[in-house]
């Protein structure tokens, strides 16, 4: 029961990825499936987040999971635990980042009959998964109140991708340096556009309202 | 006064990191100078750290700081504003990590009179960095408390290629489902060999076992 298929993914061998991002994303608006790409750093909480918009999702949608990881399985058992719903798990070979042709390997293996929704848990890394189009229809990005709200000072590029940004854990802001305003402000610096949830992953707060923006954005991608 | 040097690497032209950086460090050890390199998570401390350290050390050594960042200059001016040592910073121009001949292009531009330690603060990223050898006589990694104590499971190659790893934030346990013991079991798979070194940059508190192991350090390395 808790074994998860595991993907080795393979190196892409397209020159062009911009194209072929583009061209997974055609394809997934015909077929009427959002796929959504989820990055973040190391620790900030991305799987535990994903169950809970998930357990919140699961009666209104149709959802998959891919979790990309270097190495191990740990999160695609844990969301195939804690949702019910088909996970797999990606394997890297140690590569930092998934580009549209290793989703495309990913989605490949993912059983997609009725599907509304897959989501893809990218590699933990601020820089890499920034640089490549992975063919998802929304970027979303997790930052996490311990990381500090300079962030989007620091690595520009993944927060001017990011269509949405989660601010998790935000039950332990007493304790760090953080300020919801400043960070605010500098993601606006990167990214006017750029959506921003605060939530708490692990008590449930404010995870409501990032479902209710994805389940928003899925319906109007299958329009 | 508060203006740094800042240095543009350029993408490094050798095909053989490994022989490179083998190269740096013999260079190294005829001068006398011990290169640091720390890695980290986006967030994890690492700056907060050096300061501490740097302030309990620089009484005994004469230290220069390299800073990398994708963009942003805040972390060398900080340096330099908290300890008044030489810190200069390394834009990598979005990439990700750091090899021998981009730690090169910025040693040639700090001042190596007499200097003992040589401190480098590698791009917050938990995946490139740990790929390429930067010519150090040391690695150090800093992992804090809410990354969680899972991060040697899902971060192989970095906990493999680390002599130390220094726990940050402990002063914040209480509230994270973190566990000191098991994270030095999945630590001590990866390398049974690493110094595991808990601290809170914040307060100060176990930074001088770390200060002390570097000195330590830097002595051997100079004899």
């Amino acid at each position: 029961m808790d074994e998860v298929k595991v993907i080795e993914i393979k190196k892409s061998i397209f020159a062009d990825n911009d194209k072929d991002a583009d061209a997974l994303r055609r394809e997934l608006k015909q077929k009427g499936v959002y796929l959504l790409n989820v990055m973040s750093s190391p620790g900030s909480g991305k799987t535990t987040t994903l169950i809970r918009t998930i357990n919140l999702l699961k009666d209104k949608l149709r959802i998959a999971v891919m979790e990309a990881d270097i190495d191990s399985d740990v999160d695609a058992v844990k969301i195939r635990q804690a949702t019910g719903i088909p996970s797999i798990q990606l394997h890297t070979g140690g590569m930092c980042h998934l580009d549209a042709e290793m989703t495309r390997q990913g989605l490949d293996n993912v059983p997609m009959d009725g599907v509304d929704l897959v989501i893809l848990e990218n590699v933990g890394n601020l820089v890499c998964p920034a640089e490549f189009d992975t063919g998802s229809c929304c970027n979303a990005m997790i930052l996490s109140v311990p990381e500090g709200d300079d962030k989007p000072l620091k690595y520009p590029l993944m927060f001017s991708v990011c269509n949405v940004v989660v601010i998790n854990k935000m039950d332990v802001l007493p304790y760090f340096d953080f300020d919801l305003g400043r960070c605010r402000e500098h993601i606006a610096l990167r990214n006017p556009k750029a959506q921003v949830i605060p939530i708490c992953a692990k008590t449930g707060e404010g995870v409501e309202a990032f479902a209710d923006w994805l389940l928003q954005e899925v319906n109007n991608w299958k329009k």
